[in-house]
């Protein structure tokens, strides 16, 4: 019998709770596990009542949203679908979960992190990772050699979860891409003046993107004399500079990676640049990094691609930055990064100093990140054939959290409900004539609402516009169904109009074929 | 070496192929998996050019949507959720896994289908099975106990598929429940407004919506003698009259679940009666019906509801009928289910019968379907606290079907982006024009495209726009450039206008300050 021991343990847990950082590496925490198991084995022993033993809550890393959330979700979600079909986008959808080979081989060591479904008989599956592969499959697939298309669904990861941060298990991502062989940078370009496009739109204060190239690091790299096989690694410690000191990279890339001293004082001298067309030029005649081909075809796009934005009016904010690295293999030219650059809005971690110099802007994290890929779908082709594709991820999740934020800080109440008018009744006994009247607003394509009482009272009525931010009240009352009008009133201003006569705000009641109509001001007005 | 052997069993597959029936009850197919086992063994032996090994698939049961369906998906979704908001809904949100736990128990036999996740250390998971238990957790979780609220997401059931009948193992549901204490029958109403009036908007033809209630069910059993304990197995049974004859309702009760020939007699008797309001008040005044007391409440509460629903003006359309049954167990109340009348839109399935009898119109199949289920959240509250729950799913799977169908079969493209105006050139070296001018039809929010090449042939351009139904083309050339003026041609019609002053439809070029408006018509002027 095991009980009394793990009951003791679980008592220990209960008053030495064990500490889990959010920021762990691992996969998952393993104290965390030993507690979800010692609650099931409570469980199992018997809870208070013994009839509810489970535990109440969603699966580690994920959350609900409730309708406060989805509304704010919509809006984000509406501004960003309109830009993408502004741009001609088309969308597609793909299943939640693909063969598990179709994954396999994708993302390098982050694989561990892939969710699998349980063997029961039949295909071995996985939660997909990212959407990108998905795409890219679908693309070989259907043999389609040309689409923009966008992607907006839910992507799955075991990583540790900081939700706190905006980081979790399952989380959105929103993916515009454009696949096909089209003259150079046009593309790539209007990727970025999307990322500009929906980062103005939403209003989340001043940003930046960031822009450099992978032929332009591993050109870089070559003439700063990193062995090739020490490319991937070495980019991936740049990767880090948004995060740590340039002191600690070079310590990382020396003491860690078995880089030379040298070699790591001549890449911090190159990633501490940033400029735009201008410094694609300067570095087309440096002595050293034009003895790299490589580096030299990517200053040759950054220089074009720069000419392109200026077209479309996007240089105010995009930056070339030779420390920009990004994490993922698939990239073959092009990547970019925007980050916001006003502290304050995002969620601020821990680590961010109070006291941050107010001058030089703080950058406070990525809200959308791409490339060009040109080989990932030539991977899932039975034979090879190449489909070059450049795309932009837009990072919602942690747009959704600064968008809550700024609706917590804000005054004004976010309406989960687009309700115009709720019908109600000032006395008793008139549920009859609420349903008719309702009927005929819902027939009319009003949103309108009624409760669910044969005889509420009016102040409970009136309370609910006002929680639910229900503008408009149409009340019905013996008098008015004498003269066949309705007693209209404007919940905010308690202004009421009662007459079909009257001139701006009036409600005409069922009995006539007036139809009634309610403009976009929330104002009312009779149609004839 | 087991290589020689399987390919043998490979080589006779091929000429030999297994078939497996679609509609097999089986949680899945062991030749399917057979099958599915050979490949693999046959990729890892080495394909035909050992590189690409894998099966380019998505998994069973799921599929992509193109922009195509998406299209549609987009039109159905909208016109769905349209309604939803115009009756006052919120929506939520929950994760696409749940604790296994929190799915246990609650499908009975059904729970062989649920997807249960790799126990990859943590908890154990399941993906959801539908969205009404996630939802009655979440009211649990949180205690709510007055909702209305909408939820369309993806749910996953380890079925057999048959996709060419719309039956998938990943696939969408529509569901909009009002949860809450309140007055008998009113929200119930209102459930049956909604499916009317979304059936309605959608245009799928003629339908009908079936009303019973559970009481009045069980009521029937027992006054024709059903023992109690086979009241759920007969009521299955009874829930295939929408598939099956009587004559095979019947032999199913009495010779596999044991039931007197003489009460299923009488339930036959039931069973066959349809009507309305009417109906209710006579089973009222039944001898046999009334001497339930279950069955009495139930007859009152459908009286109720009828008094509603023509309030609500959709008697046309529901009839009260005792063969409704509805499979799942959760159900204590009022029960509905819609069903298209019109053979020809609706899937036609191999067994249907290409004589079948026009006058007596022919049942195609569910497309919506609920009711009342007032124990479920309890079963997840600690203290086990009840709320009443109502509600309907939209059976959206077959709906896009039928969409997907009229679509092919109607003359009109489906158009898969929104774009309104092409910029276009004629003459060679116009990109910087062209860029120009799309970027400031983006900043006024008008939907544009350019093609990414540096010297687009024109009758390419314009190919484009036949191909997707871009109904406007802006022209560049030398001529229009020095003009300050830009070539608008309507795509349909080759109608061209060429300046600024010209009546109807007009463009005018970024060098001046007018505001290029384009307004629902995709008529353009110019607004000052």
């Amino acid at each position: 019998c095991v009980g009394l021991a793990a009951l003791i343990d679980l008592v220990h847990l209960m008053f030495y709770p064990p500490r889990c950082d959010d920021d762990d590496d691992d996969a998952s925490c393993p104290i965390d596990e030993e507690v979800a198991k010692l609650l099931e084995l409570k469980a199992q022993l018997g809870g208070d009542d013994g009839k509810h033993q489970f535990v109440l809550k969603t699966a580690k890393g994920t959350r609900d949203y409730n309708p406060k959330q989805m509304a704010i979700r919509e809006k984000v979600f509406n501004t960003i679908i309109g830009c993408f079909k502004r741009h001609g986008a088309e969308t597609i959808d793909t299943p939640v979960f693909e063969l598990k080979e179709t994954l396999t081989g994708k993302y390098g060591e982050d694989s561990k992190l892939i969710y699998d479904l349980k063997d029961q008989g039949g295909e071995l599956l996985s939660l997909r990772y990212d959407l990108t592969v998905p795409f890219a499959r679908y693309l070989a697939m259907n043999k389609i050699t040309n689409i923009k298309r966008y992607h907006i669904a839910k992507v799955y990861r075991r990583d540790n979860p900081a939700m706190t941060r905006g980081r979790y298990r399952e989380f959105y991502q929103c993916d515009f891409d454009i696949a096909g062989q089209y003259d150079a940078m046009i593309p790539d370009a209007e990727c970025l003046k999307i990322v500009h496009e929906i980062l103005s739109e939403l209003d989340l204060g001043d940003f930046r993107i960031k822009v450099n190239d992978r032929r332009i690091l591993d050109g870089m790299f070559a003439v700063c004399g990193v062995p090739d096989e020490k490319f991937r690694t070495i980019c991936s410690t740049v990767d880090k500079l948004d995060k740590m000191a340039w002191e600690d990279v070079k310590k990382e890339m020396v003491n860690e990676k078995g880089l030379s001293e040298e070699a790591a004082d001549q890449i911090g001298e190159y990633v501490s640049m940033q400029g735009g067309r201008d410094l694609a030029e300067r570095l087309l005649q440096d002595p050293k990094m034009s003895q790299s081909k490589q580096a030299c075809a990517g200053l040759s796009d950054i220089k074009l691609l720069f000419s392109y934005l200026e077209l479309f009016q996007v240089t105010d904010k995009v930056v070339f930055d030779l420390s920009l690295a990004r994490g993922l293999d698939y990239y073959t030219g092009i990547i970019y990064e925007a980050v916001l650059t006003q502290a304050g809005v995002a969620p601020v971690s821990n680590e961010t100093q109070q006291g941050a110099p107010a001058e030089e802007s703080v950058s406070v994290g990525s809200v959308a990140g791409g490339g060009r890929y040109d080989g990932l779908v030539g991977m899932f082709d039975p034979k090879g054939r190449k489909v070059p594709c450049v795309g932009v991820s837009i990072g919602i999740e942690r747009i959704f959290s600064i968008m809550e934020q700024k609706a917590e800080a804000s005054a004004e109440k976010v309406r989960t409900t687009e309700v115009q008018v709720m019908v109600a009744s000032a006395q008793k006994n008139l549920l009859e004539e609420r349903l008719k009247l309702v009927t005929e607003l819902w027939n009319a394509g009003i949103k309108a609402e009624v409760m669910y009482k044969k005889n509420p009272k009016l102040l409970s009525q009136l309370q609910h516009c006002e929680e639910s931010g229900i503008p408009l009240v149409a009340i019905l009352g013996e008098q008015e169904l004498k003269d066949g009008v309705v007693k209209l009133r404007v919940v905010a201003t308690r202004e009421e109009v009662r007459s079909i006569h009257s001139a701006h705000i009036m409600f005409v009641l069922s009995h006539t074929d007036t139809q009634i109509c309610l403009d976009s001001n929330e104002t009312l007005k009779v149609c004839m």
